[in-house]
């Protein structure tokens, strides 16, 4: 054990702050990748503020241990795991919203928030903040921050980059500094509060996040389109991206999906289709009526079965609800191992096909669920639980996944991160100088190497 | 002279891409910065292409030459002065439009495009680029990249940043790299597309910018107040965006331009108001009104004194001219020191008041046009020409307007850069913690330190 970080720890910190009991810390050992290595830490800190954790920084620096920073460890790709000897970083204490300046459209959070009970403190004031990765009933502001998360509604109003104003950070050499600017424009310096947004913890600390915020947007139509193939289902998307159509919402569930969600919940989902798309408008009045009625015309040009809007605000609530709980869903099925390409909307059809078949190759179920409306594709490779040689099938699978939307001009992750699961493809994705590009930076700005070292970029 | 550099791109370059004669130089020296300094360069180089650029940085890091990239000069930061003995690159022999992809909404470009006839080329499918400083008739894309300009509509539509998706540089090492990428979305490596848009060249040469399209908006519906005091003006702003209306341009335009537009062009717009300010919507059809009507009725709670609805497309152009003609009509008038300040919507009415006291105690004429919806003021100084007591005078009245700026949570650049006249404001908004933070970055990434050095953050 380093007993080194944890004499630092508790002659610096109160009492509560500090968990080095492992029965205690089970529960932050790993986010929710399956599969994704971690190790033991040598302690959990639960910072009650900005200093406790310039406290912690200061102390991982002097004892040269690496700092792990986490928020709900709903990630799916390996970046909060514990590392050997490592100081965990939980932010369940620093959990409020500090400030909404309405007229302003600013909100100011501690990374701990969780994002649904965020919208709904907003809500009461008539506002609203966009990003709504499907993890938000659990997953903190700070770690949509750390992955710069997306979800349903960026096809239209953009992921987390898009609506962090401000950042207070805790630097790699210990001190605390803001960085980015509360106003609407701004280039004054370098945009460091760009570069923090997504970095995984690798680069500082987040403790403090500035939003904009919007009035709520009025309540969305939603329509769905039943295909019999993943072609058709994709060509649809292409049509309506393609026209220039922003929706505000475009989802793809797959037949396993909707069939995983119906045995659980019982909904009344399932259909014979092989595929749904489910799109929202939330454009107010005749507008929104054009934009509905301009989807369901390329579901059925592109061959749809079946069509329909939803009459009610319930029956389309109903159709999104699939969406969100496919993956809980799936999960009840055996592991899940969750890819997270995206890709031009003009090849959404093509690798989804070729998913399908790279799982059929290898014996995989591999069922999808997609943000189909900006190409990001979620294939899900499922396997029996406890059968070993599967899940070597399915990590197969997912390489060549990896490999599949590289070549079809995308990118080995939409939204989810690098984390440890994709350092392999994204050494794939961008040149070797790039990677070192990456590597300077993080020198620069980590100098001590403390901050979730082996994360994020290639080592 | 530095003749090891001449004879380096002498030897690299075919002739018609090296200029050494002074006299062919003089168009190259500076940018449009009233009274920043600039020196004499040892050479302009004109590249032909991405190889050319690469052999003119590996000269300057051979020869350890500065170099400073060049967009069509009409920066207002002193950004692309030369420096004594340094490079120039000039991109107006690489200005194509290289790629439209029209079904994945993306066009690709080279840095030396115009922004008005890159819009020329997209408008004949359809398309459309939104970013649109007041400088687009002559700017070039490559330079509203390295400043990350605003402009008119990125109230609504975002900054350059927001639409570039992915860049060709070459980086301080001398070797050509691809940033970001072509999906929408992505968070594979930590995000240096978005740290090289808006650092001024002292990051990388672009050298091929990827940015997104859309189809072309409707035509705009436009709406103008008039007010007898800039405060109730700036309070019309606030309740404006307060209420979460989103214009696709709000600007403010006060006496002193309108009159210096009116005495140019006879426009015949001349108004006994102190001030106006411009609404556009370009929200199609109902939503289009609604948006109208309740920029109007801010404008009368307010207090406007008149406020009228556009009856046509033609009387909409004229007063939207009005604004964009500003500029070059107070230049006539003597030289021009242009404020950049960006400020929170609640404190427009202030600090523009606060501008204008700040310029009767200094005896300098302060004129004022803004984005105001953005909350970013041009306060506009203009001195007699060849006064150099009032030259001082204005100085004086600069440095106290980006006081008011930092005083009122605002910044002292929201879209011109920092260049070389802001330096000192830029040290003034960030703490020496941030600063070293640029500094460990600028050396990370350009670890010759020949990138337009001395530029962009504090040195």
């Amino acid at each position: 054990m380093n007993t080194a970080i944890v004499d630092a720890l508790t002659s610096v910190l109160p009492p509560e702050s500090v968990i080095i009991n492992p029965d205690s810390m089970t529960g932050f050992l790993h986010d929710e990748a399956a599969w994704a290595p971690y190790g033991a830490p040598a302690a959990v800190v639960r910072p009650a503020d900005t200093l406790e954790v310039q406290q912690v920084v200061k102390a991982c620096i002097e004892t040269g241990t690496a700092l792990v920073p986490r928020g709900a460890g709903t990630g799916l790709s390996g970046g909060a795991n514990a590392i050997d000897g490592c100081v965990i970083i939980s932010f369940e204490r620093m959990a409020k919203v500090l400030e909404i300046d309405h007229a302003n459209h600013i909100a100011r959070v501690q990374p701990g928030m969780v994002g649904d009970e965020f919208r709904a403190v907003l809500a009461e004031e008539g506002l609203w903040y966009g990003p709504d990765p499907a993890s938000s009933p659990w997953s903190t502001i700070g770690g949509n921050v750390g992955t710069n998360a997306g979800g349903m509604c960026c096809v239209k109003y953009g992921v987390t980059a898009d609506w962090v104003r401000e950042l207070e950070v805790v630097t790699g050499t210990g001190e605390i500094v803001r960085l980015g600017r509360r106003t609407p424009k701004g280039v004054a310096g370098y945009d460091l509060r760009g570069l923090m947004v997504g970095s995984e913890g690798t680069l500082g600390v987040v403790t403090e996040i500035v939003v904009r915020v919007e009035n709520l947007p009025p309540e969305p139509i939603t329509v769905a389109g039943f295909f019999d193939s993943l072609i058709d289902a994709g060509n649809a998307v292409a049509a309506i991206r393609g026209q220039g159509i922003r929706p505000s919402a475009l989802e793809l569930v797959d037949r396993y999906c909707l069939q995983a969600v119906d045995e659980w919940k019982n909904m009344g989902l399932s259909a014979d289709a092989e595929v749904v798309l489910i799109g929202r408008t939330d454009s107010p009045g005749a507008q929104g009526d054009a934009e509905a009625g301009a989807m369901l015309r390329c579901f059925d040009n592109a061959g749809a079965t079946l069509s329909m809007r939803s009459s009610d605000a319930q029956e389309g609530d109903a159709l999104y609800a699939a969406r969100r709980l496919a993956y809980p869903a799936l999960e009840r099925l055996g592991p899940v191992l969750t890819e997270d390409i995206c890709v031009p909307f003009t090849k959404v059809a093509e690798v989804l096909q070729e998913c399908a078949d790279i799982g059929e190759r290898h014996g995989v179920l591999v069922a999808s669920i997609a943000h189909a409306g900006d190409g990001n594709l979620h294939p899900l490779l499922i396997t029996p639980p406890g059968d070993d040689e599967a899940e070597e099938r399915a990590k197969a699978a997912f390489d060549e996944i990896i490999a599949a939307a590289i070549a079809a001009g995308g990118t080995v992750t939409g939204e989810h991160g690098i984390g440890l699961l994709k350092l392999d493809g994204l050494r794939q994705e961008v040149s070797p100088t790039v990677a070192e590009m990456y590597r300077a930076v993080k020198r620069a700005l980590d100098p001590h190497g403390i901050l979730n070292p082996g994360k994020a970029i290639p080592s």
